[in-house]
């Protein structure tokens, strides 16, 4: 067969970027033939997230910023609302079988008097309403958890600002354009300025870095931003806006009924197919200034 | 403001493909002003998913085809490997507050003699190994749990009918076009025959409703298959690939490092970035053929 003349063998070397990027060799197959080539990857890792020692949760996820990917995480789920919530975030001994840190195991010590999680808080979030498993469960739940509401939020956002975000989301990823495999998140001030930009294999990480973050800086609830995403709008993505107080979810690609209705019901401007120069607005459309017309 | 002067209502009735589409109105903001316009959206609701009367796992998903996603989700979990180990699968009686059906709880009775699945199947998949929390753990818990191997499958599949999967994949996609919400998985013959397309809100959904179909089709292990996504390559899917049988994997977009990883240990070729006519091997590429040169 031809194609055992095609060399295949593979280095791989951490970038300067740290763990973010994995260096390879592809099989890159086209119209002008066969050639290997060099190529990058993003690199995906497991994170096991403990609270007071108890192992919580373990999520797939670009490493790095994993303290304010915990706290984004524990925000997003009610079981931490401020600060002082947290007293410690460390890495545990886990080693791999060279006896190297894996850095892959983050302990989280819960300031005096915080409750501690359910252990099944990420199976239990959607089935804690008293009626049956349904999409109305699902957002009574979120009400129930809630500490923060965007519903009153005065922010106005000029539809022109909005257009921008796409292109400053992209401008401002490091990883991307080299792996072409990441998801980003970015928060955004009422005027467009960028607060922070988040990449990760996961779309919810993504997300729970960018929340992380601004919890950290004290900026949670996060009266009159917007929170951007690269793809599509999820009940789960929604209810994470909601739950750190983030008035306007805005997504490059499409909603879900459900995120539609969580938007609505909590008080969510949600704006999907942000691309170019229009966007959909889903719900709770005040917020959003038309274009003046010149 | 001038937004006001746009009337904002929203209907939502099920579609005439069931519970996959709802109606929604939507204000469109553009260079040509603001207009509110009639949109679709893809129905995103839970599924809780009980074995043996006990919930193990709550996912968001697009309803419809529930019983394969059930199926999908235990095969790829190590719980199940053929017909016979499950013995019933049927939606139980959860009921919303006007006293319907949800649809919403499916509860699946394995067959006699065999085990339950560990409650935390699904935080624990990537922790089994006795060393730490890291990328070769997560390969370790893979080959331990899987009973197929798709190492030794002989299959060739000539590059001309890998590139024609997309379009494929993209025509057989019923609600995408109408919603632009969804993310599709389908399984193909080496021929390039399609055998099955599922589309769902969730990615990991649809490659288990594609999955769950085979199985209950006796087609698992898929020898011979390639199975195609329409988004990036985890190591989640590949993990759902390598526990179903699967030889070929093929994505629109990036694979993940640790995608790479599992691929390359289990015999999992990985094809990723396949669009038009071209594409990258990352993995076992002896299984592709490359194009004939005229």
């Amino acid at each position: 067969m031809e194609y055992t003349g095609v060399e295949w063998r593979r280095g791989r070397e951490e970038d300067a970027v740290g763990r973010l990027i994995a260096r390879t060799s592809v099989v890159r197959l086209g119209p002008k033939g066969v050639r290997r080539a060099p190529d990058r990857l993003a690199v995906e890792e497991p994170l096991e997230l403990r609270v007071d020692g108890k192992p919580l949760a373990v999520t797939m996820r670009t490493p790095g910023h994993d303290v304010e990917l915990a706290h984004g995480f524990l925000l997003t789920e009610g079981v931490i609302g401020a600060v002082p919530d947290v007293s410690s975030a460390r890495y545990c001994d886990s080693v791999d079988d060279e006896g190297k840190n894996t850095y892959n195991v983050l302990d989280v010590a819960l300031g005096p008097g915080v409750p501690p999680p359910d252990p099944g808080v990420e199976r239990n979030f959607y089935t804690t309403s008293s009626c049956g498993v349904c999409g109305k469960a699902s957002l009574d739940a979120v009400r129930l958890k809630t500490r923060f509401s965007p519903a009153g939020d005065p922010v106005r956002i000029p539809f022109e600002v909005l257009t921008a975000l796409p292109d400053r989301l992209r401008t401002a990823q490091r990883v991307f354009d080299s792996t072409g495999g990441l998801h980003a998140a970015g928060l955004f001030r009422e005027d467009g300025t960028l607060l922070v930009v988040r990449e990760d294999v996961g779309r919810h990480n993504a997300v729970d870095k960018v929340l992380g973050w601004a919890l950290l800086q004290g900026l949670i609830p996060a009266a009159g931003c917007v929170l951007m995403v690269s793809g599509r709008a999820s009940f789960e993505l929604t209810q994470k806006a909601v739950m750190a107080g983030v008035p306007v979810l805005a997504a490059v690609s499409a909603p879900s009924s459900l995120a539609v209705d969580l938007a609505e019901e909590a008080g969510v401007t949600l704006v999907g197919f942000l691309r170019g120069e229009s966007g959909n607005v889903y719900a709770n459309p005040e917020r959003i200034c038309p274009a003046q017309t010149p």
